[in-house]
């Protein structure tokens, strides 16, 4: 069994060798750029993980980890374009450095390069992991939308929310996933347990965004706490107030988010001290945990030893223990 | 045989069973508008013609044909917002319609939607069907990108137009034929033979555009004679002109094409008058037949019968012959 650090290695060098055209520059530099504002490679390493949990050796499904951090990145760019975003890992966005059009481009020759790598795989399998990773992708673009369309929408449900998380966040780890399955020759069934696990997995994380977004160390949290509070996002945590708050502290929530000029800080308070009245924060724990315990009665079905899943139990573990 | 009117029935009854999701809708409703503008799906047609001139039921081309399709939906959806274009075929474009973020979003996932189609194929060709078209596809992006950095440019040469054209507008041509003849296991050399026709055509039919543009009989031309010409668009025609003129006649063209305001119809006509002086029209035709006559050099050594290659040659005549 390779170690995580093994794994990344593994993966760092496949992104160092992956080679696009010189020319057009506009167009190819732009993907160079944002390939290696690095991350935690994450999604690759899912592939690779899920491969080797069922028996395979992890180089051989680097050509799909490959497509999945190219796609991941792609949807990056065009994302950071629908939401206005300058910054992306405290660097320029790609349509801040170069321009719109050149975001808009290069974003769709990303996702051609992500279909190169997907069509290097194996012929083998070739058809079951397009049909996997389009859907994934598919569900990735219907996440990203219903996330817009919330925020002109006043009435969006728990239930609504956590689709929408499900399709931007978590179908996307979840054919990681399976396509690992898929390259290592599991079971129809294994596969879609594994697929399962990492659905229930994303949502666990995205709702530990949204905890740590409010309740984080500040010393140790990499960003602004109450981010979101602050720019009134639709959260799993703004939501279930608003679903749970009567009279004044409904009041508190409509006057607060209803502001177009205010204090940060005070709002960030005021904001929390609803969600404490309302026991907020452990509601959404209870729920993650509900997600995080699903995906691991899931992984338990999965026809592996403990030793072979100990890997993306270890990551799991360590994304869900993070503080920062 | 089948005849270009049967294979048109063929593909609109394919395009109007093309299924996608029905939510969310600000998704999935572009989709469906811009592929119902029309148009007159030249290239979904070559992939059945190719498919039948090397003795394969068209129909089983069918998948291939609707992911072109598809495809080169997408890159209008995408290009009309990199070009700010308020209309296509007469109608708003979806930018416009609806917004730039969901024509962003809505391009991505027809994208997805094409390779879903070309997954569709039989495994024994997907392999090789998914490296054209992502070589195709790629090409094209190139040649968008080409396209928008000319316009900034002043010393864009005669053969940087045409890599330009064939990378924006041949390869697809191109490609939608190689695709039929992979699918009707085609030999490497024939699938080649066809590409290259196909490139060539496709040059062809960009010159005739330009040609035209200026040439047309404004009583049966679609749309505004002169409009490269008012646009300060790099033509074939303008590039040359540029390459040619000297003293007086380079003048008047740096000072027509310097205006930010003029008399569109003065302008068009000082224009073509320097045309008419350098012999440009005759310099495009000539170009044009030579691009012509290389597409038709490429088909003389397909291995194939006359009958097999008849209708590709009608269509390319008939294309060949429009005037408006």
């Amino acid at each position: 069994m390779s170690s995580i650090l093994q794994l990344q290695e593994i993966l760092e060098t496949a992104i160092k060798n992956l080679k696009f055209p010189e020319n057009p520059k506009q167009l190819y530099d732009p993907i160079t750029y944002i390939i290696n504002l690095g991350g935690k490679r994450i999604r690759p390493l899912l592939v690779l993980m899920s491969a080797e949990l069922f028996s395979k050796n992890p180089n051989d499904a680097i050509h799909a980890a490959m497509a999945v951090e190219v796609f991941h990145n792609f949807t990056l760019v065009h994302d950071d374009i629908m939401d206005n975003a300058p910054l992306r890992r405290g660097k320029a966005t790609v349509h801040e450095k170069w321009s719109t059009n050149t975001a808009i481009l290069s974003g769709d020759v990303m996702m051609v390069e992500a279909n190169k790598n997907l069509a290097k795989v194996n012929p083998v399998y070739l058809k079951d992991v397009l049909d996997t990773f389009n859907a994934t992708a598919q569900g990735v673009c219907e996440g990203q939308q219903l996330d817009m369309e919330f925020e002109n929408r006043d009435d969006v449900s728990i239930e609504e929310y956590i689709n929408m998380i499900r399709l931007k966040t978590a179908v996307l780890l979840a054919g990681a996933l399976k396509l690992g399955a898929i390259i290592a020759e599991a079971s129809e069934k294994d596969a879609d347990l594994i697929y399962q696990f990492g659905e229930n997995i994303g949502i666990a994380f995205q709702l530990q965004d949204d905890i740590l977004d409010v309740y984080a160390d500040p010393e140790k949290f990499g960003k602004q706490v109450g981010g979101d509070i602050i720019a009134n996002k639709k959260t799993f945590l703004l939501l279930k107030a608003f679903e749970l708050a009567e009279t004044e502290n409904l009041q508190s929530l409509q006057t607060w988010t209803g502001y177009q000029e205010f204090d940060a800080k005070e709002k960030v308070e005021a904001i929390k001290q609803v969600y404490d009245v309302l026991d907020i924060q452990n509601i959404a724990k209870e729920t993650l945990d509900n997600y995080l315990n699903k995906a691991l009665s899931y992984m338990a079905q999965i026809n592996a030893t403990n030793e072979a899943k100990a890997n993306i139990l270890d990551l799991t573990k360590q994304l869900m223990a993070r503080q920062y």
